[in-house]
């Protein structure tokens, strides 16, 4: 205790989940030396784990910060969120999301990936070596740790509303990607619902008339955001009926599957319910880059920039690898192909500018 | 036999492997029909099989063309040609390569893409459909089948020797991947000896000084052909001898692992024996692309060009993924990655000028 009373301020006390527990004593708590490493990977997603799987096997010790729910998520990212994944190949009979990513774990460790379950909460990605504060530190001068290399693969997660009922049908009926689970049985030749008005939502729409019956999209003003030539392929689609000036209020269903939904006219104040057995949050993603911006190059929605096909980011030695950098497929095997890039990409740099690796 | 005679021409008898056996008789020698489809994938490695399963799982009926032994490869590619794969996100203990083609052709299948076990040998890009011919075929006038859209993922191939002995210890100490196979135990702390004088030549003997306690550069010439900088890095490293004039002439082991080299002063004609216990190629590779040449954007390196960022190529309505577009990760992982890149945008594709899709 006297450490923390010399502190002269109240550390916050680490927020835990279910797969780690951090005592509040722990000798975390006493950090002040810094830690160097060659190279660094924050995330732990497809990305993250795949470079360090290809770091680890080209013997060059990378540390790996899963975060501690940092960004929402535990330990594995946006799969962990995920029930059956049956698009990652490799898998015939499919496999759930979180056993997916303790296999990716677990290889990044057979190598020696030093895997930290700790949160990053600050970077000064400029400095030489990049200077980073673990969550709990950040007002400390010192960095808890620097780094020559810096792989970024903290993610991105798709936006959701949160609405009551909405944490019971997750993943039963409620989807932020219709191109993941759109083919799943319980979709097929049944009414199911978009929210969005922008591109996105008419690409994902139009994607899942592929399998519904019918889908209603879902618009609280009373026009689409979505480019002139998406919106017009979006209105004439037979299958698609939009609902303008209407937003949903809960998600209903049998106790295992979503059946419907609330809704509300936001202009008349007219409630109705809508029987649906899907629904699909199309209302955009955040990509995880709040703490590098004014740092490295960004574009207007916030993803990592990075030189087309390479990983390579603005800032020499950050490497940048998953959704962070990818609005365009955000897969979990492009992921982890990004990852691998990301390696190998930095491998090399490590190699051109540090004469013993 | 009343058919092959009114052809007026000896129709040739396909080849076939051990995983396919079609009788000379059977009705493919009768094809007169033309068979079109809305998508197409020619390949099987890791890229073909991804966008399989998400062209697939997108309700768009694909057929994959998997090869009859093309380009010297089973169906598979060239995973087919390795033992284990470690580095493949998601088989923490490793997988064997042919194994992880079966799951990856059993995912494909599983959601209902027609696998054909036939070569592509003619292809007509420009015609709308795409026009293709199975080998067999090619001197007919009416293509065998068409396409509206095509996804080339077929593949590169690494250069090798084929030296006396080379194939009793490929996979058994013998590779041409550094990043793949440097790290596995037989390598450690053992002399190993890399052929070829470029810049991949030199990146992967320095590559390989992690794990080596020296590296044999094995150079035809009096000069290296890598740029001055690599060359330099190269000359310098405290681990890597330059073996000048020098080609090997057989490998040779101890009937299970390699454990030599003999090689050969293409100047002195001198010839000698080199310890080593790993050969890694570095000479080159090969991609499948002769028979789209003059039909497609292609590199100095006979690589498909794709729009940066994404797998279209100059031909409207035709994707390229995996290592056929790209010479910088070659990884399955990269591979089956862009395989999702290319189904993504056909799928865009088709859904923008195919009303029903």
């Amino acid at each position: 205790m006297t450490l923390l009373l010399k502190a002269g301020r109240a550390l916050p006390i680490p927020k835990h989940n279910s797969f780690t527990f951090i005592k509040p004593y722990s000798p975390n708590f006493l950090r002040t030396m810094t830690t160097h490493r060659r190279v660094t990977i924050v995330g732990s997603g497809p990305a993250g784990h795949t470079a360090a799987v290809y770091l680890a096997r080209a013997n060059l010790a990378p540390a790996l910060f899963e975060g501690m729910l940092a960004n929402g998520f535990a330990p594995g990212g946006q799969l962990t969120t995920t029930t059956d994944v049956e698009n990652y190949p490799g898998f015939p009979d499919g496999i759930s999301g979180p056993e997916l990513m303790v296999k990716f774990r677990a290889q990044s460790e057979r190598f020696g990936t030093e895997i930290i379950t700790e949160t990053i909460a600050k970077f000064d990605l400029k400095a030489k070596p990049i200077r980073m504060w673990r969550e709990g530190f950040e007002d400390q001068a010192d960095p808890t740790d620097t780094t020559d290399a810096l792989v970024i693969a903290t993610g991105a997660s798709a936006r959701r509303l949160f609405l009551p009922g909405e944490d019971k049908y997750w993943q039963n009926g409620i989807s932020a990607c219709a191109v993941c689970d759109g083919a799943v049985p319980i979709f097929r030749n049944k009414p199911l619902a978009v929210i969005g008005g922008g591109d996105s939502a008419a690409e994902e729409a139009i994607f899942l008339t592929k399998y519904a019956s019918k889908v209603y999209v879902l618009v609280r003003r009373d026009k689409l955001r979505a480019s002139k030539v998406m919106a017009a392929r979006l209105l004439k689609h037979p299958k698609v009926e939009v609902l303008w000036n209407t937003v949903a209020t809960e998600t209903l269903g049998d106790g295992s599957l979503l059946q419907s939904l609330a809704l509300k006219n936001v202009v008349t104040g007219h409630t109705s319910e809508l029987k649906v057995n899907g629904l699909f949050y199309a209302i955009g993603h955040d990509p995880a880059t709040q703490l590098f911006k004014g740092q490295i190059d960004i574009d207007e929605d916030g993803y990592i920039l990075t030189k087309p096909g390479t990983s390579y980011t603005s800032v020499e030695g950050v490497f940048a690898a998953g959704d962070v950098q990818d609005k365009r497929y955000r897969q979990a095997v492009t992921s982890a192909g990004s990852g691998c890039a990301a390696a190998l990409d930095a491998e090399r740099w490590i190699s051109e500018h540090f004469e013993e690796n």
